[in-house]
């Protein structure tokens, strides 16, 4: 079986590129030129969102490694959304970039199966068995603990696939809960990040990361070094680079002497980075 | 502007039933003779899954106030169970029914605007305004904190709408998180369940309920009991009746002395309850 986390170091390799591309369609942002195209509806709205993601990946995909289309702005655009978001996917897995789904999924244990099986596993319908949107990774929250996140590393282990786990997210508000220290001086992120290495001990591949990774903000360069000595074996997916306000220097502190921290700078623009 | 609170809970009265209906189609539960009539795959079982929706919906319209679908099995189905979860909605709003759509959505700001829009807002598009699911209320996690939470607060106020915040939920590993103790001696999903009285508080009905409320699992009476005089304004969805383990006696505790537990035995086959 592959090994997620693997791929996704090879294709880094390969790209001298540490940098994911945030596919994240907001009608305004999309150029005229394209929006004109199509009515001005929902239908419209996804299949220009749907034109202007191909673009984007066509000129990237020589450069970039990773897509991580977020679902929400697809979801916001009803079923036409949804196709254009699960079309994006097949596109760039089809230019070989590593899908990273921004869907944040997260449920009881028997819920969490389903989530799973929609985004890295697949679906069983009497005996025919169907991926779904078959992405490579997939981000998740840990609200509800081991039984919510268990499903997706068994799809991982089954499938090849892998997830991020929210462990300290890039938002101003996300103290309010993820910076609480417990009785015993730690804090919730740091019992998250301890879950995330105990989830993910046996998906290590051949660079000593395992597919169970973890997203840490770069708004929140401390806690980014504190977390990589926490999670060793973690790959960290850092959103908040460019326009949330993290910069090359903060992210810096989340890679540990493997990381391909050079090229970093190179992509200001864009909203997230590995 | 019409408070999604208050109509629940007139709902309710006029029903004389606190119970909402999980639809949550796993195609192996679904009758076979409605199996049948459709192709063996997802397009067949999401048709299916519509079919025995629509069914549950005739049958229970008249005495049950709310259906809970569980958006992850219809995920599981690709487009065409997206499709179905959007006609189950469509259907029990015709039928009179509130609709409570169980998505656990959760991000930063920004994102969760999207899928706020998605389930209880509306999407502009140039000048034209839709709604999506539209449905009368969504579940949302609050691991982000406050910034991943406002933008369904303010939507459920434009738009007479509400939302059930995860508070402690009723699955098994709920505790590995939830239940840690904090350095003031108070627990997480105490600090969860004060945050939901604070955003709530502009959003308070008739009744003295807010339509910011909380998720509180029935499988955890005593933590019932405690976040009952934690959230005074707080609607209780009480997950974890029935298949999961929870008793009507547990599920009393969370009812307050305007609580209609007195039909709750009722429906011991039925996976959820308010």
């Amino acid at each position: 079986m592959e090994n997620a986390i693997d791929n996704l170091i090879e294709k880094i390799k390969e790209k001298n590129n540490p940098t994911v591309i945030g596919l994240d369609p907001r009608y305004e942002m999309i150029p005229e030129c394209i929006r004109n195209k199509y009515s001005k509806d929902i239908e419209g709205a996804a299949n220009a969102a749907l034109e202007f993601n191909k673009a984007l990946i066509d000129e990237v995909s020589d450069i970039i490694p990773a897509v991580k289309p977020q679902v929400a702005f697809y979801e916001m655009l009803g079923i036409p959304g949804i196709k254009a978001f699960n079309e994006t996917c097949k596109y760039a897995k089809q230019k070989g970039m590593i899908v990273i789904a921004d869907m944040k999924r997260g449920d009881i244990g028997t819920t969490a199966e389903a989530y799973s099986k929609a985004a890295i596993g697949k679906t069983m319908v009497g005996e025919i068995e169907q991926s779904i949107f078959d992405v490579e990774f997939v981000t998740v929250n840990p609200y509800l603990g081991t039984d919510g996140i268990k499903p997706f590393v068994e799809d991982s282990k089954k499938y090849g696939k892998g997830i991020f786990v929210l462990v300290k997210t890039s938002n101003k508000s996300s103290g309010e809960l993820q910076d609480l220290v417990t009785e015993d001086g730690e804090k919730i992120y740091v019992k998250v990040a301890k879950l995330v290495n105990e989830w993910g001990k046996d998906l290590i591949g051949k660079y000593g990361y395992s597919s169970i990774s973890a997203v840490v903000g770069a708004t929140y360069p401390k806690e980014l070094e504190e977390l990589r000595k926490v999670m060793p074996s973690a790959y960290f997916l850092i959103p908040g680079y460019g326009a949330q306000g993290g910069k090359a220097e903060d992210i810096a502190l989340g890679f540990d002497k493997n990381g391909l921290r050079r090229n970093c700078k190179c992509f200001k623009k864009l909203n997230v980075c590995i």
